[in-house]
């Protein structure tokens, strides 16, 4: 069985995510990997807030994963923290290993440990194989998901 | 036409608040407004963290609306930086007036000045007007929302 280290990002890996963000089927319309400069900046903006966990899953030296987790905390359902999983990718040549399931394992055990008592994702409604995959990690998918581009 | 004015909650609207987040189909078995204490710890997070605004519609000194507004940093699509709303409430003496599409509007507003390209919110399956609602706003429901209960 392969071993995957998780682990927060650092400036280095930048270019190793947005390959991932971008070599998907929907990804590969909105992101831009020849020119890094505004993933910089706005890697410097989550390095800097202490509830924006970037991460990477590495194999050996490798990036083949990453995902972002924020702890968002809030008044309702008695004061509850939560956190919101966004920006999974798992790198095509380790799909299909388990990693996408211990990368939200870990986001799961970090949400908790931060206090949390919900964690939520969206997932866009063409990703079916995603939604069962979620289903079987115990996530319900109760709600409707709408999104208002600026 | 009634006027509204929307601006940060401060501490001494916690529990009107909370009457509206419990007042409600689903937020009736969630929240406790007999015991604010959660909430008034819940309130000192947000209210230390310059990435969350927590709102309220004020009516002549009367709160009658609320919803929260996150700002999320981000690597995917291009380094953009997104904005959620969570916990949406009007008042049962003000619904039908106007003041939800404010809000909704205010949070649109805040979000593109705070430099977001998307805003996004999910909404329980069951809340079927709700959602009428947001498309009517120009949100569309692309996505499924997955919560998981820790």
């Amino acid at each position: 069985m392969t071993t995957f280290s998780i682990r927060l990002a650092v400036r280095d890996d930048i270019a190793a995510i947005v390959a991932m963000l971008a070599d998907d089927a929907l990804g590969a319309t909105r992101e831009s990997p020849d020119d890094l400069t505004p993933y910089r900046s706005a890697y410097e903006r989550l390095e800097s807030d202490p509830n924006q966990l970037l991460v990477v899953a590495d194999r050996g030296g490798e990036v083949v994963g990453t995902l972002q987790l924020t702890i968002i905390p809030g008044l309702s359902r008695r004061g509850s923290t939560r956190s919101v999983i966004e920006g999974v990718r798992i790198h095509r040549s380790t799909r299909g290993q388990g990693l996408g399931a211990q990368l939200i394992e870990w986001a799961v055990d970090e949400s908790r440990r931060q206090g949390c008592q919900l964690v939520q994702l969206t997932s866009d409604s063409a990703r079916t194989e995603a939604h069962r995959f979620y289903e079987r990690l115990g996530f319900t998918g109760s709600h409707v998901g709408f999104k208002l581009q600026l």
